[in-house]
Order: C-alpha cells, then structure tokens, then sequence
C-alpha cells in the first residue's frame, strides 16, 4: 500500500533533506519514525530535496508500507518518534502510480528577507538578513522577467544533478511585509540552488548595485559566473508541490482539522 | 547622560529578564555588553519583565553612563557582545527624568495561538499549541469585555510584587491569521501573569468550555481560583512599551534604516 504524507520542519538543525551517513538529516529521522509506526522498515520519496538550513512548510513524501493504520495512528504515532524540528502534517493513502516527485506538477518556495540595519534576534534561523535598503518594486519588477520557459542556467550551481537547464516559472514576485520582504516563486520545478541563487541577484537589484532588467540579460547570458552570489539557506522555505491529478491530497492550505 | 535602548530578543534560550545568580537572563547578558562598549560597568532598567520563554519585539531599556559614543557604535559594538537571540535595535539619549518602567505610559502584548491538530515544527518556541477548534469570534467577544478599568485579581499569579490590581485596559482583541490566533492586548500596565493568564481563559472559551461572558464573571470575582489556567510562555510576545511625554524615541514601527 502506498502512502503520501506533507511534512514542516525547521531547516536549521539538520544536514539538509537527503539520508547521509553520520549527520541528522530530515529524511533519516522521518524514515526512523515512520519505521516505528510500520513495524517494519521503510524507505521515502520527497517532493523536492531541500539543503542544510532550509525550511519546509509542507514537503511531501511517499512510502510504501504493509502496516495498516488510519490516518490519526500515523501522524500522532511518527511525531512521537520524531525530533521537534519535524511535524508530519496529513498521512493519506495514494494509488500505486503516486510518485511524490514525478507526480508533482508545480512547486512552491519563499525566500524571506529581513531588511533592516539590525540583525535579526527572534527570526534569526528563519530569515536571511540584509542591512542595506532594498528597492522592492525593482526587485519585484526584476522577479517579472523570470516568468515564462527560460534556460536558467545562470542560476544553477555546479553539481546539479538536472538534464536540463531549462524551467517553466508560473509566478515570481516580490512583496514588502513591513521589515520584511516576501520573494514568491512558483514552477514546474527548479535546478540546484535556483531560488537562492536567484534572491542573490534579485538583492542585487534591490541594493541598486544593478537595474532590474540585469536579471533579464543574465537568463540570455546562460552563464552562472555573471549573475549575483547565492543568498543564505535560511531566508528559504519550500512551501508546497501541487498534484492536479490527485486532487484528494491536501493543499497547503487546508491543513487544520482535516482529520 | 542617560540612553534609553530598544531590545528585541528571542526567550526560548533564556531564564527570563530578570538578572540571577547562575542561569543565563536577558538583563545579564545586556548589561554584560553595554558595559563592554562603555567600558564602566552599568545597570539596565527595563519597561516590563519578561518570564522565561517570553520573546520581545522591542523592550525598552534606559541605563546612565559616562561613555560618548553616536548610536551605531552602541547598538553594533553592543550587538557584536551579545548572543544571537538578543539584538540591540537603537540606542537614544534621553533626558534624565526618563525611566524606561515609570515613564512608560502603555505597554501592548501579543499572544500567537497555532490552532490545528498537529504540533508545530518550525514555530514550535515561538506559538502555544492548541490542538482543540477555538471559536475566534467568540474569544475576541470576550477579551472585549477585558476593556476599561478592572480589578484584574482574577488574573493575578501568585507572587505578584504589584501593590493594587487595578489596571486599565485599552485594547483587547482576537483575530485569526491563517491557522494561527493573535489575541492583543494594550493596558497601561500588566499584573503578574496577567496576559497568559487571560489567554487560558480566553482559550476556554474557544473551546466552548465556557461562554464569553465568562470573562466578565471572572472580573467580578477577583479570584484567581475561578479563571482558567495559565497559558504557555512560548506565545507570548512583549510588543512594545509606548512614551507619549518622550516623542523622539522610535516607535516599534519605526525600526528600520533609522540610522
């Protein structure tokens, strides 16, 4: 039978998503909780692998499993067995050709700024920090030019693992919350360090260091050497895959009392 | 000369405001720094103390020293002395009548409540969990009737220092966000315990364990036996204290690029 569960943890006390030998991982310590609700051992499969640091509001996972449990047994049994930087949200059942991965159709991040002179005290983990103003109708205007299909090979780090460069962007925006500024992107999916690597350079256009247009020319360049440094792993959050073609999971936002 | 300081800091690593002769408090580790950048050893006064595990956006401390120095090297030199969940925001001189506890005229509290089933994992030192549907309406109905000049006994912890349990409260509200519940509250001052213990029975009440009126019961009875249980530390945010006879201080919304 398989499963498919959302999962929020907190980035910042484990050594990214993916199962490593010595260090806490997220997928090492949900596959040790999940196991002990089985009864057997299990193995899952992530929406989006993220990095050290970053955050996740509701990664999704799938697990095949023999173990027979309703959806209450599950999530209060696998928190149990879990650290407190990780919560499993929802556990629902999937038809076999479920694939948290391949089946995700867009994918959701925010990358959140925190600018202001002073650093940051009680978001210190959560947020990246910039002291300089930052222009936020530049930025969101530069944001703009990532819509559409492009090779973003200007933004993709070295060791990314895709076989292509090229990504479909739904939405790219950047919103001013305050001392806060919101960096929302949405796409079919994204090459190594593309969110990152993109705040990097849409901060730079908010320092006026570059006009808003320079993200343009660096999608034409193809070029990773031009475009600006990547942004800290804590301003990042992995919001939500979507799965049109399962419309019972739950989205993002209905995760309340659904059970 | 005197300088008052705005102060915010996370206290989930701390033992409260309140320098002790072991345990890592906040006041501790503040004087610790200023007198670093001072160079003479000094004592801060606060506006509020705040118990172990309540954050503050911006407290607001005043303190007397001998040292000249422009702003940005106190709040950077102080900042550099500090731990990371404490952040000096900006530093004022201020005339020598100001005292940060006795000039304040008003001081606002939030309380975050992150209402659904399972825990949290990225906010999980920075909301109270309830796990139980709470009716908004209904708890933002009865934190109205907190409104006004009460006698707070009914609200009052155990060890209050405070001679009279008068206080007057000027705002009182909750208001959902998403899965989460803000209740605000604005007085000219707080008894001991007073917000969590307000929020316990305001979470009564959400709970439909009691109806709204109940609050209004309790300020009647000026018995803290009759109210409802006291809250955890963990949601609750010192917000800010507010000096109308000191109009240059910065307000909290002001905190930015000020200097």
């Amino acid at each position: 039978m398989r499963l498919a569960a959302g999962v929020e943890y907190d980035g910042s006390g484990f050594f990214g998503w993916q199962r490593q030998r010595q260090s806490p991982t997220v997928q090492a310590c949900l596959e040790h909780a999940l196991s002990q609700v089985a009864n057997h051992p299990l193995q899952v499969h992530c929406a989006g692998r993220t990095d050290t640091g970053v955050h996740a509001h509701c990664q999704v996972v799938h697990f095949d499993t023999r173990a027979e449990r309703d959806e209450r047994s599950w999530v209060l049994g696998t928190n149990s067995h879990l650290p407190d930087g990780i919560s499993v949200l929802w556990v629902r059942p999937v038809p076999d050709d479920f694939h948290a991965r391949f089946s995700a159709r867009r994918r959701r991040y925010r990358y959140r700024i925190l600018n202001r002179w002073v650093r940051p005290a009680i978001d210190r983990c959560r947020v990246a920090w910039v002291r300089h103003p930052l222009d936020a109708a530049a930025m969101d205007e530069a944001a703009g030019l990532l819509q559409g299909e492009h090779d973003f090979s200007s933004f993709r780090a070295v060791g990314c693992q895709a076989r292509s460069p090229v990504r479909s962007v739904y939405s790219a925006s950047v919103v001013r919350h305050g001392s806060e500024l919101w960096f929302d992107i949405e796409a079919n999916a994204f090459v190594y360090h593309m969110v990152r690597n993109v705040a990097g350079s849409l901060i730079a256009v908010g320092r006026r260091q570059q006009p808003a247009g320079w993200i343009g020319e660096l999608l034409d360049a193809c070029d990773r050497t031009a475009a600006g440094i990547t942004a800290p792993a804590a301003g990042l959050y992995f919001v939500a895959p979507s799965y049109p073609d399962f419309p019972k999971l739950p989205t993002h936002e209905e995760i309340g009392f659904s059970s």
